[in-house]
C-alpha cells in the first residue's frame, strides 16, 4: 500500500470535514502518511487520541495547541509531537494550515 | 527517545550542512521524525537512498525532484512520497524550504 510518488497540489482533492476544516492526503504506505490540514478562523480540532505517533507543522496561520495538558500557541514556522494516545487538539486563532504526519500510516482516512 | 511536545522557530538551532543547505530538527519518537531543511537556489540534495520511508511537503521554492528514476518539478504546496531503498534528490530551483519526515526517526541525524 502506498501513494503515487509527487503529489501536486491544485490536481489533489480536498475532503470537506465540516466545521472549517479540510484536508488533502499526501504521500503514505503502511509506517508514515502526510496530511494537510486547512482550518478557518475558530474551527476546532477537538481533544482526541490515537494510537499512531504524530509530528505536524504549522505551515500557515496560529493555533492555541494542547498535548498531554500542556497548552502553547504555536505560528508559521512551529511545530509539535504528539505522543501515542496521549490527547491533543488545536483551536485556530489564525486561518492557516497543519502539515499532520502519522506514523503507521492513519487506515481510517483511507477507508 | 522522544523530543519535546513543541517546537518553536526562533529557540531551535539550524544545523548548517554546507553547500547552502541548512537543517532544524523538530518533533520525532523512534518511529518518526520531522525535519525543516533550507535550501539555497542552486543548492542540491544529491541523490541517495535510505531505509527510512520519507514523504515530503514543499513548504516553499521550487525544486526539480527525481525518485526512483521519475523526476517532476514541485512548488509551494506540493509534496513527494520516496519508498525505502529508492534513490531520490532535489535540486533548488528557487530558494525554498522542505518540511522532511521519516519512519522509523533519522538515528544519524542525532547522533
Amino acid at each position: 500500500m502506498q501513494s503515487n510518488l509527487f503529489q501536486i497540489d491544485a490536481e489533489t482533492p480536498w475532503q470537506d470535514l465540516g466545521n472549517g476544516i479540510k484536508r488533502q492526503i499526501y504521500g503514505y504506505d503502511d509506517v508514515i502518511m502526510l496530511v494537510k490540514v486547512k482550518f478557518e478562523a475558530e474551527a476546532i480540532g477537538t481533544l482526541h487520541e490515537h494510537h499512531h505517533s504524530q509530528v505536524t507543522y504549522v505551515e500557515s496561520g496560529v493555533f492555541e495547541t494542547s498535548i498531554d495538558g500542556k497548552t502553547e500557541t504555536l505560528k508559521q514556522g512551529d511545530g509539535f509531537y504528539a505522543p501515542p494516545h496521549k490527547l491533543h487538539g488545536v483551536v485556530c486563532k489564525e486561518a492557516g494550515m497543519l502539515v499532520d504526519v502519522f506514523s503507521p500510516h492513519r487506515e481510517d482516512f483511507l477507508s
